[in-house]
């Protein structure tokens, strides 16, 4: 059992207390690496409190690196060399099961990335995804697609496929993408099954464990699963997030030079539009001195587009592709945003040797993306039902992001600042320094609306007082709704911080 | 200009000349790790012989770990350190263009793939496929069942998914697999977008740089392809292909219990039921000693049935996974072999801890597999169109086993042997020593009939004198021709060399 004591009439929160005293065990050395720590729910039997505090401080000190849990095994503090797996003596082999587990390799990212996906209570109004709403699927107009490419060339669809895409889709693409203007060869395009596979396949043919990787700080945590995964060191570069401009900020590329000048970095790794989960948009000039320093550097830029086509107001802006001269850019996008993620199809374009070893890395990896998909994908936006969809969308996020907006100047405590994005599917929340978006959340789901805190997002230094709100699939009355009750809350926390904060002096241990 | 000096009129092939002299200069240190060796065209040009001898000397080199070739750089001489990306001091940067090369890794593997793969000239009988026929897809069914998901379904399956699978289809698959003796709960299957990605994501989960699985030798150059990208040690464990008994040999179960002796073994991987290549099968007496000693070395095993369903004659047997009571096994299998390899759809069966560690890499790779290729298979196998479709290509594939048998029989010299296998999608052929099925390949292909050479199946000591015949996709008339041509070149070649053995007695240099 361990000494742990927490004081529920505390003005700090209990989670808080929970982690501060775990921590302490480990720095007294009463917790050593590799000691294992209770399951969250066993623990809070055992203290008496909810579970949701003890999965709350595990998280926290997971996110610190502290400690480790094992799907399956348990939680253990951190820092044990990895177990290699053994085989038994002769004598004692013969049957018994296998110890699965002894062969499991790392899978902390892999959490990260399930426990954004919570169980969302039915009715809950839940800004917590960043998908398309799936009420506007235009799934007809799909459909007649879907007949057409099997009618015409159903033998060659459901037949094995080409590593590099299915050609029709390819010469849609490269079409499509003259629009932004990108003039692309065949050859210097590959389909993958959508952007979180791109940065898995480019992961896998340039990147070996203990290379390092550039990357903005809070992040996509899809990609932070997929270097984890193979033991690729990241580099947090800071993103800016000041509110007083409208969109207009992103990576801090002071940040990033002095992270290039300290480190061998393999690739930089940017969201120049509509960054999830912050919102933000790289200028023009910035994007020219990203690119400056890239190529001074020799590092090559790794840019995810992903939401770039969800602009939703404003003008746009070049992509770094693009404004690229010296082949130092890998864009990734997908259909994932604008179209239908259930199909899993995106695409790479790069310099030619890039890609081809981009698509010798997919071709072991899955041999091609599904063919229906791309095949049917190809019709329907060859068919201009793409454009429409998009239109239709964009004017459907755009209402949402204002409603949220609204709502969010309307009802939330002056104290609070948010991003102010162009594009893209969420806004990025700061609150004043001491809140702790993961506490509130704790106390939100109980009245029905969800988010997801800031830590989840951040490789280092995480700030618990931020959040994302994604507005894509939530209607306006929801929205506004929403933001409501969670001002609501956020007021009645702030004033009784600053009545705790006036009784107890220490409330500094929480909230500094 | 390198030092080398071909012979013509020597019985001894060009190839073997060019490979010989080559291998020579470098063990005399003429040529040194790193060195650049000039392209096969030059070479081809230099020498004044046909490109494919020198691609033919290059392939069997680079077999034998000699050389590596990168693509658009070039073929070095083996053994060199990796080249470390290092940026380049400040003032010398500024444009220039990106040195992707600089940051390639081993792409070796990829390549192997890739050559299997080669362009086949139109109107040429091509033995090198083991993928169904599409002349028998039924696509008016398969278009039917589309329509049937969309109209019901559309939204749910255009919408983002879930990571271990479209939920009917699992609900189907668990009902499918009942038939085979496997009573799976969800928790124990995992959609994957088909074989090639349950290996890559095995790989991911399990097994890390310098680990160790056991593989048939030869072996399925896709599994040899991620397990080299992964940098997994593969220990090779021959594959017996007794052709005196039909069917019911495979891998040697005495060198592989040498192999777990001897190593730290992660896996062993295995295909028991028509295996590819050689189209053995294991007999189930020794299924049962692979358990036993799987379980008695702790070291579990991943089961390849992606042919098993294919079983073209004789009686069926166990799985490993339906003999295993020690959740020992975890069993990929796919769809693209018995029904449409152009939707890339498989499933894995293992233990709870393992399919969910499974899922959870799965998610971090491509979040989920295609769903409406999912929900499509769902609705085909739920009418019963995947059993009508299978009893179908079963009866068309036999026909095209016997009469390749047939013409194996009529036509080939009687120093050749085959394997009898009782299903799957090819045949493995043994020529007399000194035979070299590339070499031969090279006259063949001229006179329009193609195969895979043996040697690209082999992790080690590769047999020039194998070859593989893919029979499922060419009908009966085409393959009888296609070994009727291939049984004279082999003739014609095989008097030439008696000659050639009588007349000059250095012989032994190419053919021993």
């Amino acid at each position: 059992m361990l000494p742990l004591h927490l004081q529920p009439e505390s003005h700090i929160p209990l989670y808080v207390q929970l982690r501060d005293q775990l921590r302490a065990l480990v720095h007294s050395g009463e917790l050593r690496t590799g000691d294992r720590i209770p399951a969250s729910r066993e623990l809070a039997t055992q203290l008496g409190v909810h579970r949701t505090t003890v999965a709350n401080a595990y998280a926290e000190l997971e996110s610190e690196g502290m400690i480790q849990g094992h799907v399956g095994r348990g939680t253990y503090i951190c820092g044990a060399p990895a177990k290699q797996f053994t085989p038994p003596p002769r004598a004692n082999g013969n049957g018994g099961g296998m110890r699965w587990e002894s062969i499991f390799a790392d899978e902390r990212a892999d959490e990260n990335l399930t426990r954004l996906m919570p169980d969302v209570p039915p009715d809950s109004i839940a800004f917590i995804t960043a998908r398309p709403s799936e009420e506007f699927f235009p799934v007809e107009e799909f459909r007649r697609c879907c007949n057409a490419v099997l009618r015409s060339n159903g033998r060659d669809v459901l037949q094995l496929g080409s590593s590099d895409g299915y050609e029709p889709l390819k010469r849609v693409l490269i079409e499509f993408l003259r629009a932004d203007g990108l003039h692309v060869r065949s050859e210097q395009l590959l389909i993958t099954g959508s952007c979180q596979q791109a940065i898995d396949l480019v992961c896998k043919a340039f990147l070996r464990p203990g290379d390092s990787v550039a990357l903005e700080n809070p992040a996509y945590p899809g990609a932070v699963a997929i270097f984890a995964g193979a033991r690729v060191r990241m580099l947090a570069v800071g993103v800016e997030t000041d509110s007083r401009r409208i969109g207009h900020v992103g990576l801090d590329l002071d940040a990033l030079e002095s992270v290039l000048l300290q480190n061998r970095v393999k690739f930089i790794f940017v969201t120049p539009d509509f960054h999830n989960p912050t919102g933000t948009m790289l200028p023009l000039a910035e994007r020219r001195r990203l690119l400056e320093i890239a190529s001074h550097y020799q590092v090559p830029i790794i840019e995810d587009s992903i939401y770039a086509r969800l602009r939703l107001r404003g003008t746009a802006l070049p992509s770094l592709k693009a404004l690229d001269k010296s082949g130092n850019v890998i864009q990734i996008d997908s259909f994932s945003k604008i179209a239908f993620p259930g199909l899993r199809v995106g695409w790479c374009i790069g310099p030619e040797n890039a890609i081809e070893r981009l698509r010798l890395v997919k071709q072991s990896t899955d041999l091609h993306t599904d063919q229906l998909a791309q095949a049917t994908l190809a019709e329907f936006v060859r068919r201009g039902y793409l454009a429409r969809h998009m239109a239709k969308m964009k004017k459907v996020y755009r209402d949402r992001l204002e409603a949220m907006e609204s709502a969010l100047e309307k009802y939330m405590p002056k104290e609070a600042t948010w991003t102010r994005p162009e594009g893209g599917m969420s806004v990025w929340v700061t609150l004043p320094p001491g809140f702790d978006a993961g506490e509130l959340l704790i106390h939100l789901r109980e009245r029905g609306v969800l988010f997801v805190p800031g830590r989840y997002f951040y490789l280092q230094n995480p700030q618990p007082n931020t959040l994302r709100l994604g507005f894509a699939g939530l209607d306006e009355k929801k929205i506004a709704r929403g933001v409501q009750t969670f001002s609501e809350l956020l007021k009645v926390e702030f004033q009784k911080r600053q009545r705790g904060a006036r009784s107890e002096l220490p409330s500094r241990v929480a909230f500094v």
